[in-house]
């Protein structure tokens, strides 16, 4: 860590954009998934910003949002000091959320990009991760961490590496989800990581970018920050250059467009929990396992399960009682009862209830 | 029918003893599995007085049932004229049950002992087959009706026919819940029906065979009833001897021991609704089918079914979302989720919420 001290910090982006449709009914659009605790006391939000607080490796961070969440944000920051909280005019990805932050940090700062609405169990290991990331973007690459895939998840995207570099290696390929056969080879072959959806850019790197490979983009940002105004800590981007932006994630816009793609491997039993099937997990391999000998996991009320495995079970009052099951999880939100297999778990958004709220 | 109404009337004696908790959290102690409209709008117990009601070839019913239930049951009997209530001063399953009815009805009536918490699809299929005990039982065979087996079920007592008689046969044999293997053999052979616990008993008969085979039971119950008091449309036993009786089925105490054990073979859409499991087998294949097209059923509040085939939900608000789902019950009643596999559902009675009530 020598030297350190005369590196400038390191600025967290916060990004907020995810509504966690497929965690309904907990996740509901009032109080999506990042500002819920679902995995241990603190929110996913919470542990995002505390996960890079009072380490002077590291700014203030910027909260990237919609306006719809500012006051939960404000609540859940609490006395986080220097905290900047950019409001959203309207989702449109995170290419233009991304976007937004690096307009409003200095040309030369390195942002470090976290999603707030996954978990990450092993703290040192993300620091090591974003350290090294940090670095490679000081030598203008635009870092994605590519998660140790350690299954063949067919719910993620994976990066290919190519040749090594201090820290990490160039990106060789992006895959969208794969099915299962090719899973499985990537898998083995030990070259494919999972996308993370964590990053780190030189800000002024990352707008050049971005107007090489999407001008329109870059134009209506700048505009929309030049045009925006600041409230006390937030700010707020002008809506009507905002709004006109092409929906787009700074893996299409970006990442995949570039010649310097690099990624930092990192195994940090990262999860987006992204399902109540990867919660299920997140949960059964927790620092603290709250799984029983059979895998079943419960939080909330009382819970009784009989002859089951792999059971997830989370009620805010009334009681779960189960008999018989295997990979199910159920999930019981004030007047909603939800249970699925941990594949249907992928179709939750879809149903009636998550959709129509 | 030439000649029927110079027969005496057939004498229906309802019972109402089972708890019903293998249907818990809907059947409860207070309002158990009888009192509940399980099966259309009515309850199973108003099914089974309504069955032989209005029909000049039955008595009014005799109910039998504990004192818990008693005020249920007077609601529930409406203005079924001459309806009689023994109360039983404690559960000693159905031998003295049936006893005390018979000691209470004249020595050549004709009883046909109903269990309340059964389903019944086909009534013209059960009149026949009342009628037809009712003959035998006449000539002093101790009847018990044979449903026809449509599946390998190993969760009933299977009745193997003997010699044939007019309108049934004798009873070779009867045999526990087999396994499925036995339960494959007893379907192929065509010998086999279900013991469905419906029987028909000329009182004097049954009385003489209890004191035959059970003589210090026919003591007690008669004493019971010698000691016992009327009050208007009840019938107290004294609980003294009651009391004193050992717990026996009739199956055991005098079917089993007799020489005169008769079946009527009748197909008449019976199930026990013993489980959620069988609920859901008689609500799918109700004449009213409830069921879609992949065999799920859904009853009470809002229910979003996804990818499911042969789920039952029931709730009696809350909206139930599942997706993936194939063989499961969910049911949702007052603060109890209870979600089991079709095979679960045997042992829902032993889960806590059940067992502690």
């Amino acid at each position: 860590m020598e030297g350190d001290f005369c590196l400038s910090p390191i600025h967290p982006v916060i990004l907020c954009g995810g509504s966690g449709k497929r965690l309904w009914p907990v996740s509901r659009k009032a109080v999506p998934k990042p500002f819920l605790p679902l995995v241990g006391e603190e929110t996913l939000f919470r542990q995002a910003v505390r996960r890079v607080a009072g380490d002077d490796r590291f700014a203030a961070p910027l909260v990237v949002a919609g306006a719809e969440h500012a006051d939960l944000i404000m609540e859940q920051l609490g006395d986080t000091p220097d905290a900047r909280l950019v409001i959203e005019p309207a989702a449109r990805n995170t290419a233009p959320a991304i976007a937004l932050a690096a307009a409003l940090l200095p040309e030369d700062a390195i942002m470090l990009v976290c999603p707030s609405d996954h978990h990450i169990a092993d703290n040192t290991a993300f620091l090591a991760a974003a350290l090294a990331a940090a670095a490679l973007a000081r030598d203008d690459y635009l870092v994605s961490f590519g998660i140790t895939a350690n299954r063949p998840e067919t719910g993620y995207g994976y990066l290919q590496r190519g040749e090594p570099l201090a820290g990490g290696f160039t990106i060789r390929r992006f895959v969208e989800k794969p099915d299962l056969a090719l899973a499985k080879e990537y898998l083995e072959s030990g070259d494919y990581s999972w996308n993370g959806g964590i990053f780190a850019f030189r800000t002024g790197q990352l707008l050049a970018e971005l107007a090489a490979h999407r001008p329109d983009m870059a134009r209506l940002v700048a505009q929309a920050v030049a045009e925006g105004r600041s409230d006390g800590m937030r700010f707020h981007p002008a809506a009507d250059p905002f709004n006109a932006i092409t929906d787009e994630s700074i893996d299409y816009a970006v990442m995949e467009q570039t010649t310097r793609a690099a990624m930092v491997p990192t195994d940090m039993g990262w999860s987006d929990i992204g399902t109540w099937a990867a919660l299920a997990d997140a949960l059964a391999y927790a620092p603290v396992d709250t799984s029983d000998a059979r895998g079943n996991v419960a939080r909330g009320g009382p819970v009784d399960l009989a002859d089951c495995s792999r059971v997830l079970a989370i009620t805010d009052g009334p009681r779960i009682s189960a008999v018989g099951l295997s990979d199910v999880c159920i999930i019981v939100s004030g007047t909603e009862v939800l249970v699925t297999t941990r594949e249907g778990a992928q179709a939750v958004g879809n149903l009636p209830g998550a959709a129509n709220q």
